[in-house]
């Protein structure tokens, strides 16, 4: 089968309208013979909710776990604030990582350069940065268990949520962390709090013991703190970063926001490879959120959606050119003054989701 | 009994050396019948462990225990790196927390005007940013059990660590939360993580049951990734941000750094009012670390550590015109552009600790 499945799950508020530049994308790249997938689509987040009061069907479900790779734009909104814990859309997303079992979550923070100025660090700061943050995905304090709110009595309760890492959870991400490196500048930063908690001891031990096998690679124990702090004071010191999922969550967060390029971020998030094949299940989607306020206006920047289009035909389809196509086309619209509401800049020329998607894809 | 009574700790590092600088001004505060503060000395971290085997001998403990306040310098140091983890400098700071019963840190960012230049922010974004993070101390993941490494056999262990809120821990830093807000600006940020958390999930519903009674103040809920994001976005949309003990940990570094005043900023670590005498358990330490780096050179910065003296007459002695005064010698003799080597800037004058010391003190 020569050709390559999809599931594309849009999800909520402007989920839909990036998606859609997928979709034009994908139906350009078969017509010029670039490149041939299928796809499916489905629902995710509160749309799924309001749909079927799930945050994801099994169905849909059913389709992620038999796509080659899960395109998934943004979930959440005010209109499910107040919908069951178990149900809330991240609910969907979170299910979506766990079955998929996609440990790895690649988020590179890079600056473009036309944006620069954009970032509310100094420019000769995050000119040129280019960090790769590796954070594990599937276990810590998301998904450990006893996770609940127990009664007390008296007006008392009790919130409970346990972090937890096995040897092999540590060792399989910061393989993935030094072997990435390797494609770099090989060099790896390993984060966690090994000062307070028994999971740092254990991540950091784990990591150094891994590193034996990488001894090329230069590795770099950093405390969560001071990681956040050196982000803030001089992120270009860092190349990858591999760090627990909590972690990953606020460093992630922060390091994308230094670039100044927060709309134009993607991230991939992949399982181990299969027995068999040696594929690997793999979701991609922005770093960016579902952004409700400006929803439904056109408004929204696809760069991220893209780009995480591109991750997708780096790590699941090995079309590294096509790849580097596309970041590249992403690279030249920006360098040519275009610019999404989210990113104007003087001098430049305001567009809309459309019109940026369109003159992306026109460049490939 | 007029005289109050304290605790010194100068700790490990560059921590003996700034706390010279604050029995200098308990001695000049003496002299000029300013204030008159007896005091005792203790060992705590590394030196400790050095000492006595234990990151804080029993005897000392004590001291702290009927210490009207703690004055603490800083802990840790490539040279403890491997002693055994209940022993860690680290761990005679934490037990200092605990069983004193230290449940909110108040930790000030403040970008001095005269420093504004060193943050790697924008001028513009930072100058006069003024925000006080109240963090949760004594609770959360830092104490929560069980907390351990599990040996699974086959070469696998588990580390385990316990996120536990119960309601009157959030129910009273909420309070401190807001009462301090009203002294400022009327805001408080709430930040956790109840997308995926359920101690978030009844943080969230604490904080807003609290707020009740203090409908002036004007409450926002942030996720903390969020958070960390806004921060370096646009520090200075915030007033006052309580959270918990391990996001108060890595948020207050960033926001610390933010300011470029790092080397500047305090904190104090206090407990609950005693039902009888109305007084509060507390200590006060620098925001910054122990530096071994630059450790017996005479070069670190005593600013922070005399800050947090500060802090000490204003939260647990009442005084605040002497409070003032000290907060305004340090801005006064950094206008005059007195610099340690820390913070040195083109065309200011180059200090050692013991003449920065001097400087401050004299103008009091
Ligand atoms: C939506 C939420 C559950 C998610 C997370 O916390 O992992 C998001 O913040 C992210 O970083 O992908
Ligand atoms: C030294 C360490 C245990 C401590 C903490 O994590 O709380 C420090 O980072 C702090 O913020 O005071």
């Amino acid at each position: 089968m020569a050709q390559n499945h999809l599931l594309l799950l849009p999800g909520d508020g402007i989920g839909t309208e990036i998606m859609a530049e997928v979709e034009k994308l994908i139906a350009h790249l078969k017509e010029k013979g670039l490149a041939d997938f299928s796809y499916d689509t489905g629902l995710v987040g509160g749309c799924a909710y309001d749909a079927h009061g799930q945050a994801i069907s099994e169905e849909d479900m059913e389709k992620a776990l038999k796509a080659d790779a899960v395109i998934f734009g943004a979930v959440g909104g005010p209109k499910w604030d107040d919908v069951p814990y178990d149900v809330r859309p991240e609910a969907g997303l979170l299910r979506l990582r766990k079955d998929l079992g996609l440990f790895a979550n690649l988020r590179p923070a890079i600056c473009y350069s036309a944006l620069a100025d954009a970032s509310s660090l100094k420019k000769e700061l995050v000119e040129g940065l280019d960090i790769l943050i590796v954070r594990e995905l599937t276990g810590g304090v998301y998904f450990g268990e006893p996770k609940e709110i127990i009664d007390l009595g008296d007006g008392q309760k009790r919130g409970i949520d346990t972090q937890v890492y096995d040897t092999y959870e540590i060792d399989r991400i910061a393989r993935v962390a030094f072997d990435l490196a390797r494609t770099r500048d090989n060099r790896v930063h390993s984060s966690e709090k090994r000062n307070v908690m028994k999971s740092g001891v254990l991540w950091h031990e784990v990591v150094t013991e891994v590193h034996k096998d990488y001894a090329d690679v230069k590795l770099d124990h950093i405390l969560a703190d001071n990681c956040a702090m050196q982000l803030v004071r001089n992120p270009k010191q860092f190349d990858v970063i591999v760090t627990d999922n909590l972690f990953g969550d606020i460093l992630s967060d922060a390091a994308a926001m230094l670039t100044g390029s927060l709309g134009m971020l993607p991230s991939a998030s992949l399982g181990a490879p299969d027995a068999n094949t040696g594929k690997r299940k793999a979701l991609y989607e922005p770093v960016h959120g579902s952004a409700p306020d400006i929803a439904g206006q056109g408004m929204a920047n696809p760069i991220a959606m893209l780009a995480s289009f591109a991750m997708a035909l780096r790590y699941s389809f090995e079309m590294i050119e096509l790849a580097d196509k596309l970041e590249g086309a992403i690279s030249s619209v920006l360098d040519e003054g275009l610019r999404t509401g989210d990113i104007m800049q003087d001098g430049c020329k305001k567009v809309s989701t459309a019109e940026m998607g369109d003159a992306i894809i026109a460049k490939i």
